[in-house]
């Protein structure tokens, strides 16, 4: 019936999301405080801030000092967002990220146009450009990206074949570069996909590209990202983003305030649940949550920061017995 | 892979849960505007009120003002809840519901001593005078229910064998009172289920009694609703209650405030994607939670509502092509 993974990774994408997304100021500090947190509770993977410039994301102006203050913790890796070889440097510069580079493709014309005002023929030798651009300053190349990879407001339903090729496109932009792809992530960027699109669109990838590592990048904006997570699970999929409370919101949805990334405690509830590792421990990973809550000063839409664990259920049991 | 079905029915409890939890006094024209907005989107069963003593449960002792208000549709079937024969009476005497008669275990003996007061012994007697008082009133017995079957605050973890057991004894007590069930309801009333253990309780339960119809009453206080019901949906069950935009709150909880019941339109949003028939007119659906946030006067935890369908995006791409 399904092919669970054993464990999986789960890449925090709750500070970068939420600090810039959130109106208000947020003191350096606290972001600081933040990334602390969510390092304790066992991630491996936590994307911090985006070297962007200033005057377009006012929240990640002080991105450098955030990454300066970082206690690094063995085991940990700190990573980041650019869109250009100046915030490449910045990243470089800070002597405390994990630096990679990723290549991104999108099965939707039009999407990429409103989004990053490409043609596909122009992102195409866009990406060779970034490609380059790695090669340059001897960075190596692990991710490759496919946006609104299960539908787009602007274009409607996407046909699975075009993600299938466009999934070989990445690989080939890879290969033409002399490097190689570590994993391949499907974005569910506008929260189109259900479990059924979920378990097509991995499955056709899966039949095409058996050996290629996948990871999910799913909204919870029309409530699917759990179920979608589940759908992705029981593909053996074992890598997901994911952010803590839910941090970052949805501007493709319908009405401001609509939930954005899959709630990382909520992901890692299903997974303990269901007996898939995550090395994370879900009662660290709740504090960090009401952490980020208290941070942005309003309530997030993570669920199992109000519902609670079972685990001082079973413990009163086992004490009982 | 799985074992969709072409069609499910959803049994609206929306008003119920959310009258009889709200602090606040919600007019008695209120409550009917929204169980009126709610038979107008093609749901075929809905919960309106319970026919409780005023003094326990404050909000509802308008029942049978409100349940006189209501324009009665054809095609939908108004229901109500009540725990003995004088609420029974309240309920005949309105002449405007479909009356039928439920009974219920629960294989948690702490949960049950807890919310009813009664071992096990206790409950299954209690059954039985229930079976009676059925029979006496000329009342056909149509729903058995189990409560907490996916494991409790109070109890833990629960055995599936204990599941699939009390199953039986539902089933054995209806043909003692020379009745059958139409369907039997499993509720994870503390929100302890996952995919996976919907998946082995309802396998386990259908493997036993593969002819019974099966309905799920899932919470969604730890994020798990959606997945949940797409499991169910999986394993073949056509058949869920659930409240507009998650009225009605978890008592049981670790937090004031968490959800509730997995949220209606959410599941007909899940089941239109996956091409599974509802009946239901999402749009209207969600023109009437957005009506019961009014009522209640504060934000209520579905997503859709907020989210937004993919109609719209859909219908611009036709209308562009």
């Amino acid at each position: 019936m399904s092919d669970f993974p054993k464990a999986v990774t789960i890449n925090e994408e709750g500070p970068r999301e939420g600090f810039q997304i959130e109106p208000g100021p947020i003191p350096t500090s606290r972001k600081i405080d933040l990334i602390d947190a969510l390092a304790s509770t066992g991630l491996r993977q936590i994307q911090t801030v985006s070297f962007v410039p200033p005057a377009n994301v006012p929240g990640m102006a002080d991105a450098d000092a955030v990454v300066a203050g970082i206690e690094r913790r063995p085991g940990v890796s700190y990573t980041a967002l650019w869109l250009n070889e100046r915030g490449l440097l910045r990243a470089l510069a800070s002597r405390k990220l994990d630096v990679f580079g990723t290549i991104g493709l999108c099965p939707s014309p039009g999407f990429l146009m409103r989004n990053q005002k490409r043609t596909p023929e122009q992102n195409h030798e866009a990406q060779r450009k970034i490609l380059q651009m790695y090669r340059n300053n001897d960075v190596p190349v692990r991710r490759g990206g496919l946006m609104a990879a299960f539908g787009c407001n602007f274009e409607g339903d996407i046909p699975v074949s075009r993600v299938v090729d466009m999934v070989g496109q990445l690989l080939a932009l890879a290969q033409e570069a002399e490097t190689a792809l570590d994993y391949v992530s499907l974005a569910d960027t506008m929260a189109w996909a259900t479990p059924a699109s979920i378990q097509r669109v991995v499955g056709e990838v899966r039949n095409r590209y058996p050996d290629l590592r996948l990871s999910l990048h799913l909204h919870d904006t029309r409530g699917m990202g759990i179920a979608n997570a589940y759908a992705g699970l029981q593909m053996g999929v074992d890598m997901f983003d994911a952010a803590v409370a839910g941090l970052g919101g949805c501007p493709f949805a319908g009405h401001r305030g609509a939930a954005g990334n899959v709630c990382t405690e909520d992901l890692v509830f299903l997974c303990d649940e269901m007996g898939i590792h995550t090395g994370i421990d879900l009662d660290r990973l709740i504090e960090a949550a009401a952490l980020a809550e208290d941070i942005v000063g309003h309530p997030l839409p993570g669920s199992v920061k109000t519902g609670g664990t079972l685990r001082k259920y079973r413990q009163a049991r086992r004490e009982a017995a």
